[in-house]
């Protein structure tokens, strides 16, 4: 699945206006805080948050020009938490580069981490300087609030969840909605309240941006299992290595023989594992079928997400389209 | 140094209302991140921000009832610190208990102090529900930002120092007006600032709680030499034991002979010295006249502090009487 040309050229064009808000915020001393803050920014990524939060704003009339402030603010917070979630996973790179805390050690890690999240908000209060009006940007910052309250609570859940027995798909999703969904959606709502959007807009494209969420994460662990590890940035089977219960492990172990459940168990969580032993865990897996049901679950949600974004009633059908297509884009990543 | 009758019931008053508000706003799903989150915050602790916010407040004529949810941000913002400090330091103990990391692991420990921050700005926001104007309520979100980011610098300096060979006074005032006094400050300006407090009395305010908050800190290295574990809450000597450049070690550093030197250097940072090390080490500290220093330079920057809040004009002089008592006692506890 690619990207239009019209559409790879705004995400070119946003993802360098973020990057520049990004930098002119987060910058200071000391000089070795401030490098291990940006380590990840300056690493790229596909800064989907800010173009998604671009968008919802363009709908209702208010241009990147300003939108890209508070881009720059969710996408701040996103490298604040992922910074904290390579210290918590142990894990050494992402997006092709050593973790922070690999580079500066673990307490300035976490410092970085924490600085970035006080700079989300200076991000915000940026817009101040642009004319909008104080009772926007007050919503803006509640809704950057709930969100990082929200992550907070499914990175705990996604903790706890890697020394339980076992986790039903319910609690996955709830999980998922918390720890990945709910980003998406304080990013596309944070660009329909500070562009003015009706209320009713802003609750459809909730419901389009957390299902859209809740698919990102779906496909994100399906990434981890058949990815090459030129796309993923990262070692492969990862997630296995770590013990997290992604989609596929809480599938698989519901319908695993006793034989197939000691294969994936023996590699689960078990930091020594050989690749071997991965990638037997893997293979069984998707002899099981996860993968199957996993798309098949992805689909739905997206489907639901969709609908919602259907429904609203933009300024701008054209901005709609293109965030439709990213929604498409971002959950049918080719693997 | 003892605090009068009237200013103790004051204190206990804003320290339980301060108490419930967090509460309030700490509560929620999973349950043992919240557990982790409000484990310090159970603990205790003396709750000076919180009362010196309030102070601050009446001195403008609002009450407690209102600046008591400002109070519990700032409190909720020094918490998180506390959490993220002790995993940095690897402390064990703060507050006569085990730290958060010791008790739900490094990882639930990061996301709890996360989760804190988070909340900080909950509290803020609950202003709005008292009849505050949107633009105090912004004002009080860009200081605590203002100090979540200074505190976060201040902190990246204290781990940076401790790899360091040398560092001089001067690094060691601007470290600590940012990693301790910004915060104090940032209280009493947001007391202030949600009052509706005149702009050249609320520079007069920052200035005092600035000086005050370093004499503060400056207190606290000495009360680590010499106060017993039971008033500490902490084992005697962590400073030397982690290395800390308090001022006592960067006083008697400058001045040590080659023999002094040794001494001090194979307790200082070395997590395996003995007892007897640690107390040759802060035998050598006071012999140097470390203390002596130390006083003074405290009592200096209480004097500033003093007359900076002796400048004000507040319109209810009794809570500025408090507020100078309150000073008094945070920088002349006695060990």
């Amino acid at each position: 699945m690619e990207l239009p040309g019209d559409v790879v050229d705004l995400a070119n064009l946003v993802s360098s206006m973020t990057y520049r808000r990004i930098e002119e915020i987060v910058s200071g001393k000391p000089r070795e805080l401030y490098e291990a803050s940006m380590h990840l920014v300056r690493a790229g990524g596909k800064r989907l948050r800010p173009l998604a939060l671009v968008l919802a704003s363009k709908m209702y009339g208010l241009s990147p020009e300003i939108s890209s402030w508070a881009a720059a603010a969710v996408e701040i917070l996103h490298n604040f938490t992922l910074i904290h979630d390579d210290i918590i996973d142990r894990d050494e790179y992402r997006r092709g580069v050593p973790t922070v805390h690999k580079v500066w050690g673990e307490g300035l890690a976490i410092v970085a981490g924490d600085l970035l999240f006080a700079k989300s908000y200076e991000a915000l209060l940026r817009l101040l300087d642009y004319g909008l009006n104080y009772e926007k940007v007050l919503s803006a910052i509640r809704e950057l609030t709930w969100a990082a309250t929200t992550v907070a609570e499914g990175q705990a859940m996604d903790i706890m969840f890697e020394s339980r027995e076992t986790v039903t798909v319910d609690e996955y999703i709830e999980m998922v909605r918390k720890k990945t969904a709910a980003l998406f959606k304080s990013s596309v709502v944070i660009g329909a309240i500070i562009a003015g959007a009706p209320d009713e807009d802003i609750a459809k494209l909730a419901d389009f941006a957390f299902n859209i969420g809740i698919a990102f994460q779906i496909r994100d662990d399906e990434l981890g299992l058949v990815a090459d590890e030129k796309v993923l940035g990262k070692p492969k089977y990862s997630d296995i290595r770590e013990g997290k219960k992604t989609i596929l492990v809480i599938y698989a172990l519901e319908r695993a023989s006793e034989e197939q459940r000691k294969v994936i168990m023996s590699a689960l969580g078990n930091t020594k594992a050989s690749r071997e032993e991965l990638e037997k865990a893997a293979r069984v897996l998707i002899e099981l079928g996860a993968l199957d049901y996993s798309n098949k679950l992805a689909e739905d949600f997206i489907r639901r997400g969709i609908e919602a974004l259907d429904s609203t009633h933009p300024r701008d059908l054209r901005s709609r389209e293109t965030l439709k297509q990213l929604a498409y884009y971002v959950t049918r990543r080719s693997y």
